[in-house]
């Protein structure tokens, strides 16, 4: 009996231990990267509230609060770090893993460059939570911990050691002054990576040091004017429109020039890059997905060539080798793995390097 | 009403033609890779069942019924592939899509290479269907269809276009004169992949045309004598012994040697190749998985050089180029997404070549 009671006792003195270990902050205290509207309904996500009435589709809404490319940057000196955070949702998806729809993803900036620590993992309910080692040592670092590309956040709390601090970031990276507006589908939205941090505007938003705005949605790049007169209000350095997979060649004819044309009547010399439509794995077995590819590329090249030939700050980017060509780099013939898009950004890099810093 | 009557009518004739247009075959009936023994409880799995009250753990007899390395053999001349299966479990990973758990990956064999072709979602349920584009045009083809890495399968049918025909394979590819044993953990079973093809297992299977049977047993590749005592009866042209995450530096004292005498009873000269513990992301953050390695990686040295000593055909592969020097190739700093499986694949291949087929 008295053994049971040591036992009671020093159950209840761990677990006050344990549960004191941490110093929980809210994150929406730290910088918020991703994000072009502050007239948001909840503090994470991409579309201003003003839209909420006007967007084409209700899926599109329900989709804008999906937090793909939002991420929040602090500082801290604790050796771990703990998180908690509610979902929206709480979605599933067959062809991607959790880690990716709902996980956080932390990076620390080590030696000028952002390297990953570990994926938060989610639980099978809306509320998570999970702690990292994010150092050997205790050193002040600093870190980027992005949100769930198909998922929202209610709530996100950083914990730190109970002798640690957290605090705003010293060094400003990505970096703001040179950003990008990326328009597009689920790939663009991050579908199927297996944690946010490897969807490509993640990893390019690392690799070229600069803010993406993730306008990603799945089934729903469908060149929607509201989202351009939305998206036009930031003062991005490029503006990348990857949505070919979500149309089809009407709708290219039809909306393709409006649609840009919004996007210079606010920005009449920022760079404007046109994505061909990837060249999926499936292509090559299945004759429909072929063909209406082919026919849409056309419709794309005809608008660009229409373009172009009046605007020379106009860039278009070939896909042929966006995922390598052994047909190997996604998960259904469509949407990219990490595989995929660690490809597809390696193939993208030079381009945006050379139309963003000109070299 | 008359309207409504046709309406059901011709429901009813649209149900029976979509249940019409694919005829099933018990994938049974198919030659089956990866499978050491035939004498097992379920057509597919990988322990043979006089092992079941022999495992050291009930783990990892639970584990051996998870189909990882399976892989399913036929040549068909349908344009589209219809599957139904039936998993064990219906597990999930909050690290691993479904796809990668329980779905089915289907590859073709076009201009001497084996190349994906698209990927079978499994359901929220045990038994889930799917329909996949086999090809552009009606032509005989071959086709592997690997099962699941974390899941078993109770059954699994195979439907083609009703005018078509299915067959044994003509080619045999993976060569079965070839052939390697892959003992291993959680990540030799292909934790965490977006879909079965991409388990390192699998890629080099197809790289290296030859048949893998694999034994990664998630957590619990730790040099179980059991094990070695059932691989042994295969006549395997390599063994590789990859399971240092799973075992700590008193295990590999103890028990490698043994392990690899178990081998080479059987097999005096057939080489063994010694993987060295991954050089995880996660240890440049994680204090103790990095002393854990270190002094576990140190053990695996001793014995190997003492094994080196007597035996020239022992290998040891160095893995710290296994995932690149990015840190971005694990979902949790531990276990390889697809790009992780990938770089491990290209950076074992030459050695694996060289060994197989002295080039």
């Amino acid at each position: 009996m008295i053994q049971r009671k040591l036992i009671l006792f020093l159950f209840c003195i761990i677990s006050l231990g344990l549960k004191a270990q941490y110093v929980y902050h809210n994150a929406e205290e730290f910088p918020l990267y991703g994000k072009i509207s502050d007239n948001t309904e909840l503090h994470f996500e991409r579309l201003d509230k003003s839209l909420k009435d006007k967007v084409s589709r209700p899926y599109l809404w329900f989709l804008s609060k999906n937090t793909a490319g939002l991420a929040v940057r602090f500082k801290t000196n604790s050796k771990n770090l703990a998180f908690k955070w509610e979902v929206v949702n709480n979605a599933t998806m067959n062809h991607m893993a959790p880690t990716g729809i709902k996980g956080l993803d932390l990076y620390c900036f080590k030696e000028g460059k952002w390297k990953f620590v570990n994926c938060a993992r989610p639980s099978d309910n809306h509320k998570s939570e999970a702690v990292l080692s994010a150092q050997k040592e205790v050193a002040v670092s600093e870190y980027m911990v992005y949100l769930p590309l198909y998922d929202g956040i209610k709530q996100l709390e950083i914990g730190v050691d109970s002798l640690a601090f957290i605090a705003d970031p010293e060094i400003e990276s990505p970096r703001r002054d040179k950003s990008i507006v990326w328009y597009g589908t689920s790939i663009a939205q991050g579908g199927c990576v297996s944690r946010p941090g490897m969807a490509h505007t993640n990893i390019l938003s690392r690799w070229l040091d600069c803010e993406i705005f993730n306008l990603g949605f799945s089934g729903n790049g469908q060149l929607d004017y509201e989202i351009a007169e939305f998206f036009v209000q930031s003062d991005a350095s490029l503006f990348v429109l990857d949505c070919m997979p979500n149309v089809w060649e009407q709708k290219v004819y039809e909306n393709l020039e409006n649609f840009y044309n919004i996007i210079r009547a606010k920005h009449p010399t920022t760079p404007i890059l046109f994505v061909q439509n990837p060249w999926f794995s499936l292509m090559e077995f299945d004759e429909g997905s072929y063909n209406s590819l082919v026919t849409k590329d056309k419709a794309l090249d005809e608008v660009y060539a229409k373009i172009k030939n009046k605007d020379p700050n106009v860039y278009y980017h070939n896909s042929k080798d966006f995922l390598g060509d052994d047909g190997e780099a996604t998960v259904d013939g469509i949407h990219y793995t990490d595989l995929g898009f660690h490809r597809c950004a390696e193939a993208m890099y030079p381009m945006l390097k050379k139309i963003l810093y000109n070299k």
